[in-house]
């Protein structure tokens, strides 16, 4: 995952990625003043592009960043075919930041957004089925977490103690209770019952969160959108991590708690990796 | 103070502010992985430049960024000159970001830094005597306020909501206690008592606020580092806010209490101003 694009959209350029650049007065570079996306095209759909675009939109909405998302779909096909990723499976990085203007907290009211696309070779494995480990620890970072914002140092501190530490992941809990991870989000299974906090301004409300939840709901599974406190994690039976490229990532073992052994894979969690499989076979061949 | 500088300096190079640009891949682009400061040069010196530039490096060692802030005065003295700016009275901007690569939120071990630096002429009024209005708000930030980072989005929505409401600056108040405003410090006074939150991770610890407590140090004001809890804000006889550009400015009106009418600065903020005002003179002559 760790190499450039060959091709970079940028304000309706199409750039060599060595090429593309932007102006130091950007407010994404000077204070993080930017909306992102992650999406993966499959087969050649986006997997729940809908959802993801109505996510970038809800977000810019919420800070203000005038944008209109139904501008992107064309420059997302220029830039795969210049990217030779037409229909490829691949994914692609959006960002949305407030756009160029003399550096001062304030923002004019007049600023034309800086839109920023690529798009990189990946095929996502059809499970994701490497046993992880992960972190804990508190949630330092600002209260809300519902905006996908591209001020990600707090998330870049917690993912390189993970890193540190030998694991994939930083789990964060608050006032006690777990709230998600520094890019995924986490669900938890006692006694054959499904937990994830719930979406407020916490936590992130993923697209695979969304789709787990559902998978749930229409299979039987029994799901409370329900935090779990700090305390409660070793009681578990179950943990899994969702996100756009982690997809359903069994956790193994959380700080020193060992939820299974080698690659025994806990039921539930196993059970949702393959509706997630089905989930994505049955969308690829509707195209939708 | 809402104008681009003539030039800016960019590793190494001075360049046309308009020729100043950065690839879309620095991450302090991508992530707001970077660490900013501001300072003043006052008649030939940069005021408390030493101070600046110490909290520069302690802040980029505490998110690991690997760069040695002693570089900086040579390119400070090249972009000063071909800025027109030497020895003149100006404001310095100083950027530096974890550097350019990949996205992905771990960062590599082997890095370039980003540094980025402009100066715009700007003259201090001798004394900020403006009466201002503020509001309170929740502080939603990260839990890190120590550290003087570009992810800046919280900061850039507090200012925003001040401007929305015709006010100056956002105060914070955390689990019931006033932490510091979005770019600048509060103290409050009572019964002729200076009070203000104590430096940990709730509060960037602002060098105009350490010269303040000095001041009250050097010249029998009682001053007390301790936090003052939201419910007793309008119980207060005075409070101003302090910062780089700010100096001590008056706090006339805090959401709808009003600490004075017209311009009748408080007693104590009057004689902090002063004594500010002579410290200034005092370095000014000093060259330190």
């Amino acid at each position: 995952m760790a190499n450039y694009p060959e091709k970079v959209y940028l304000n309706g350029e199409i750039l060599d990625a060595s090429e593309a650049k932007i102006s130091v007065f950007d407010r994404g570079f000077l204070f993080g003043d930017g909306i992102y996306e992650v999406m993966l095209q499959i087969n050649g759909s986006f997997f729940f592009g809908k959802e993801h675009l109505d996510r970038l939109a809800e977000c810019l909405h919420k800070i203000n960043i005038d944008f209109d998302v139904a501008t992107l779909p064309v420059s997302i096909d220029a830039l795969l075919e210049a990217s030779g990723l037409l229909e490829k499976d691949c994914l692609l990085y959006m960002q949305v930041t407030r756009g160029i203007a003399p550096r001062k907290h304030s923002f004019p009211a007049e600023i034309e957004p800086t839109v920023m696309l690529y798009a990189l070779a990946y095929v996502l494995p059809k499970i994701n089925n490497i046993p992880i480990s992960v972190i804990t620890q508190k949630d330092f970072r600002w209260h809300r977490c519902d905006i996908k914002m591209t001020s990600l140092l707090g998330n870049v501190m917690a993912n390189d103690m993970a890193i540190q530490s030998g694991s994939f992941e930083t789990v964060f809990h608050r006032d006690g209770i777990v709230t998600e991870a520094s890019h995924s989000n986490i669900f938890f299974v006692k006694d054959k019952i499904v937990y994830t906090h719930p979406a407020n301004e916490n936590i992130l409300n993923g697209i695979t969160r969304e789709l787990v939840i559902q998978l749930c709901s229409a299979n039987g599974i029994e799901i409370h959108q329900e935090a779990i406190a700090q305390k409660d994690i070793i009681k578990m039976d179950e943990a899994f991590l969702t996100g756009t490229s982690t997809q359903i990532a069994s956790v193994q073992k959380i700080d020193t708690h060992f939820y299974y052994q080698d690659n025994a894979i806990g039921p539930v969690t196993q059970k949702l990796q393959d509706l997630f499989l089905n989930l994505k076979n049955t969308y690829t061949t509707a195209k939708r």
